[in-house]
């Protein structure tokens, strides 16, 4: 059998998450990494070539899916569009309120160069968005709670750095437990984000700053902070670098829906975490072995997991799925 | 829009679950309501034509699904086969051994006559399935595990009420709280089946009864309880019928990966269901919509949850998921 030849696009957390992973996918041949910085200055843990984005292009015939592990922001709206134009490409754009725009952005690129992008893989969007799915087409009278944490939100966590006199930061999203446990009861209840979410800041203050500036200054931030309830920390450096070194996350997706005589339905979908980026990334290696087979069908332009089967993400033959798994 | 005109098989339960919920799918008519029985001794909570399924054949042209509602240990085998041959079907054989069995013959059926069957649709197999199969392809160097319950098996009931002295009775299949827990921490156990779940029965014995030997019986019976701790509780047909006449189950998928430097990755998936029958009901619904896409775009054939987008299974279109749901 021929091996589905992966390289990756960017070589921060989650780039260094999909080399990790990759080599547990034994359909899957690992041929290069590619970046906007100095190749020669990048140090890697694997043995296969880095190449400047510059030269992408020339790789045309030797990669047959693209991971672009750039970020939301202002990597992959650009780098995506570019490079399907060449590449199949999986991503995990996570800008939700822009995943329209940018579906329609790749989609027309994609399909004009007989290529296929699978956007907004990851968990959420990705595994969340499958699971909000099947459970609002079952259950169509109910409703679903998204809740995420406990976990670090880089977001958040660069917002706090940016305030004058913080050294270093990091933040938990907390989900609240008396909104899930009311959730689980079929109570559907009405929730401001206040009352589903805390947020718990760890902070290292600069010598001589004045920390009850600083707690005023992060809690009253608003988009960040002002909408929740907020707990500032003070700790030292080495606490920080000790206790608050590792990005787990998670989160769950929560369906409470009724049918017949009132009867309660309850779906929950769980992610416990220790690490966000080695997880996404495991999310799109899988992805990236879909996208191979949808493009090898003639399924061109863009998709997201939701037009995927859930076979076509898997190892296993159709044979060996209905043996073992259904 | 022409409306999807979906028609049952089979009026028990389940039957009935899906007369119950079908109103909720506004793209859908219910046209029909197919029994062995004799169809005017059927009292129906519809306004649909009951008709024999010896009629069958006449509706060729007017049911687009038909939602098979028999069982799996003698109806579904006979019944799916043969109606695949007319019509488009989706059912919920659910004896997890025979399914590579059944598919096969169901495919062949249905590839020749132009139809497309989705097998094995409903909760385990079916949405559990679904989990096991995501949960496989994204952490390969893991261990997945499903707990039942807390619910009532109608296998194991039936098998008590053959017991001599039986008049009654309800069996259910809890999960053992310790073992999930032990999955949940990522320790990846080996667990024996005793392990997992334990048996609780509420048992009516008929006037006169040696509850003594029944309990025993009950005990030791192969198969059903014997390997298993096994609780019976004696109560009167009263307290049975107040208290024990729902429907409810439920259960877990519980999948624990490993990522990079020994890090614990779990996914959980886990369903509370009031209603048994209404839940598989509502699953086979969604279902009947994507067997109707599938066939719509010339896919042929027996298929499985495991086949289908989720996407397929919405009402809502991929522009209105992408915004809404991814």
């Amino acid at each position: 059998m021929n091996k589905i030849k992966v390289a990756i696009c960017g070589y921060g957390n989650l780039g260094k998450g999909v080399e990790k992973e990759i080599s547990k996918s034994e359909d899957m041949e690992f041929v290069a990494i590619f970046t906007r910085r100095n190749p020669e200055q990048l140090n890697i843990a694997s043995d296969v070539p880095v190449v400047s984005v510059s030269e992408m292009r020339k790789w045309v015939d030797k990669v047959d899916v693209m991971i672009m592990c750039g970020g939301s922001a202002t990597d992959l709206p650009v780098q995506v569009v570019e490079a399907a134009e060449f590449f199949n490409t999986v991503d995990s754009f996570d800008t939700h309120a822009k995943i329209p725009e940018f579906f329609n952005a790749v989609n027309e690129v994609a399909t004009k160069s007989g290529r296929t992008s699978v956007i907004s893989g990851g968990w959420d969007p990705g595994m969340f968005s499958v699971m909000r799915t099947y459970a609002d087409a079952i259950l169509s009278d109910g409703k679903t709670y998204t809740f995420w944490g406990k976990g670090v939100s880089q977001g958040h966590s660069d917002a706090i750095r940016r305030v004058q006199g913080v050294k270093n930061a990091v933040q938990y999203t907390i989900p609240i437990e008396d909104a899930m446990r009311r959730v689980r009861s079929g109570e559907n209840p009405e929730l401001t984000i206040a009352e589903k979410h805390l947020r718990e800041c760890f902070v290292v203050a600069e010598e001589g700053a004045d920390v009850n500036q600083i707690e005023e200054e992060i809690k009253t931030m608003p988009n960040y902070f002002s909408d929740y309830h907020t707990e500032v920390h003070f700790i030292s450096e080495e606490e920080l670098m000790a206790n608050h070194n590792k990005m787990p996350h998670g989160g769950f997706v929560i369906h409470s829906g009724k049918t017949g005589e009132n009867n309660s339905q309850i779906i929950e979908y769980s992610l416990k975490l220790d690490s966000n980026p080695e997880f996404t990334a495991s999310v799109l290696i899988a992805l990236a072995r879909a996208t191979y087979r949808l493009n090898s069908s003639g399924q061109y332009g863009a998709k997201t997991v939701l037009d995927i089967p859930p076979a076509m993400l898997s190892k296993k033959t159709g044979e060996e799925l209905r043996k073992e798994l259904l």
